[in-house]
């Protein structure tokens, strides 16, 4: 078998690289000749919008899969015209937009903050009315990682706001005053079948993400199914889909769906009997799904920007790192460190230790 | 970094699978273009004889390593001019003579069968005496998976047998009634530092290994890793290596050594903190050797000539199939599959389901 992936950063790698022991060959196309994905995969450099590209990147592939929501909408046509393109085009198109995406979690009975469309300075006035203050100003589209918003506090704040963010569609938000933020890393197979790996608590610093933990048998677990799975057969869902969610007390607020494998789930390639990108390469190719059961403690901390000293990192027992290959500037992801340990307990100490070695730039 | 290995087959594709996150890159050098290590790093196709070849292997690397015992002297030698070779010359040579082997585990006070050395049918004759029947007769090189040896259990099976495997220099051990076989993985780094991963017991069928699965506490432990670091001392050893044992009562009884990474280990990829693969790399390139801890239950079954239906396989939970993308042939290894489980009595039920799916062709 043979799996086209758009995308060859370090997710279309680390799907190419969880297909590699089974069997199943890669091809991955990126503008980018650095494109890291290109060390474990076949790598067609070329525009996202190159039809000849596009054409060589499904011939003799079985499923095409995306790495990011942002496909072209002319390049995933012409992709599914050719072969199975999973998530679908409902999934991608709902992700991209935020108003969309909280709109099908409003309609699927699911806890959202208070919400309101902003087209222009008025209706962010008009929405403020509605979701008082403190409140969170979102481009509808494009933004990640921090960027693309903005935390209105106080009344001053609002002037020029919408021009800030470009005045483009926004979304207001309801402020949410949560006690830390979850996600649920979900997968479905084209029969509908659903499978979630247990909530990970996810620390970000600067609005990027730092570290993520699962956390065995938390009490909103089946909430946090019930919503991804709702979500997922809505869609017609095919493959890995992230969920992150507030945690406020006992209740669950839904914040955002990414359509793809995800940096809170690179914990699993060594915590879980089978990681989030075995998970989505069976997936989008017709194959039964594995299980998500965590066999021992284990925790993620990302590498951005400047990489730790490799032989200090490598003496910390439990630790597997995971280097994508891409070279050093500050705000980049360029690796993520999984550490396991017999114990929780073990796991904290562990933790400690490569925490101190890390010299990220954000 | 950048590491070449000699040999492009299964165990060079898993050192390469295992350098890749570690973000280091490696080139593989096979006479063969099929050779599958080159599916995840880059491939040389020529005969390991050579020069230009060879030259070509260790430009621009940090470090030279085998995934075989038997390469030829003249290019060891011209790779160990260029680079820092490993395991050395000293681990290879005694490794490829079972009689020098078995001579140093002697010197060493580590307990081998009764053995004698075999030169022509007299010698056999004259052997037989002091061995004593049963008894095995070994090419002194060149044999593997059972092939190169014959057991002798009465004097009508005598005659012959020297011409019969070649009149080659050969070896004849007394018969071990042994209860079960153990291997015992040990690494060892350049400074000196040894790790042992914990006893493996392996089921053979028709001399091939068919199942690995590590004995966690077992009593011979220390004993094992006491006898794999005297060897590993004796030659100067730099990374992974086999110790095969048979087990007899509470006696220990020397095998064989593998001065490689072994089929007996592949279960550390999913089982260990950090697997023998990347013991191995890290220790060729002078990295600190990571845990060789076991966090949860697990075994490895061989899949040999054919393949089994991988959609019934990979509905058995716990199963991490490691295809080596290679063609089907009786008696070839082709992948293997590694089973975790959250408990012993979960991984006796799955390793009977994943055995029943098997089809090997031995």
């Amino acid at each position: 078998m043979k799996l086209a992936i758009v995308g060859g950063g370090q997710l279309g790698r680390m799907m190419a690289q969880a297909a590699l022991p089974l069997g199943i060959k890669t091809v991955l196309l990126d503008p980018s000749d650095q494109a890291c994905g290109g060390d474990c995969g076949d790598l067609i450099i070329a525009d996202y919008a190159d039809e000849k590209a596009l054409d060589q990147l499904t011939d003799k592939t079985d499923a095409v899969t995306f790495e990011f929501e942002n496909v072209p909408a002319a390049a995933f046509a012409r992709l599914e015209r050719a072969l199975p393109a999973f998530p679908p085009a409902k999934a991608l198109d709902t992700a991209r937009d935020r108003w969309n995406e909280k709109s099908l979690f409003q309609s699927l009975n699911i806890t959202t903050a208070p919400l309101a469309l902003v087209d222009d300075q008025a209706s962010l006035e008009a929405g403020l009315e509605k979701v008082g203050l403190p409140a969170v100003l979102k481009t509808r589209t494009l933004g990640y990682d921090g960027k693309g918003q903005k935390v209105i506090r106080e009344n001053k704040d609002i002037a020029g706001t919408f021009t800030e963010l470009g005045s483009v569609p926004m979304l207001l938000e309801g402020f949410v005053a949560f006690d830390y933020e979850v996600s649920c890393i979900s997968v479905r197979s084209k029969q509908g079948d659903c499978k979630f790996y247990p909530l990970v608590e996810n620390e970000h610093r600067q609005g990027i993400l730092h570290k993520s933990q699962p956390l065995i048998n938390h009490p909103l677990q089946s909430k946090a199914e019930q919503a991804a799975q709702s979500v997922m057969n809505a869609l017609d869902y095919v493959g890995v889909m992230a969920f992150e969610f507030f945690v406020k007390g006992d209740e669950l607020i839904a914040n955002e769906i990414a359509p793809r494998v995800h940096n809170s789930g690179h914990w699993s390639i060594e915590g879980s009997a089978c990681s989030q990108f075995e998970n989505h390469v069976r997936a989008v190719l017709g194959l039964p799904l594995g299980s998500t059961e965590t066999l021992h403690p284990i925790a993620m901390l990302n590498v951005i920007g400047a990489r730790p000293d490799i032989s200090k990192l490598l003496s910390v027992p439990g630790v597997h790192l995971n280097d994508y290959g891409k070279s050093e500037r500050p705000g980049r992801k360029i690796a993520h460190i999984n550490i396991s340990a017999p114990s929780q307990a073990e796991l904290t100490v562990r933790v400690k230790a490569v925490e101190a070695l890390l010299v990220n730039q954000l």
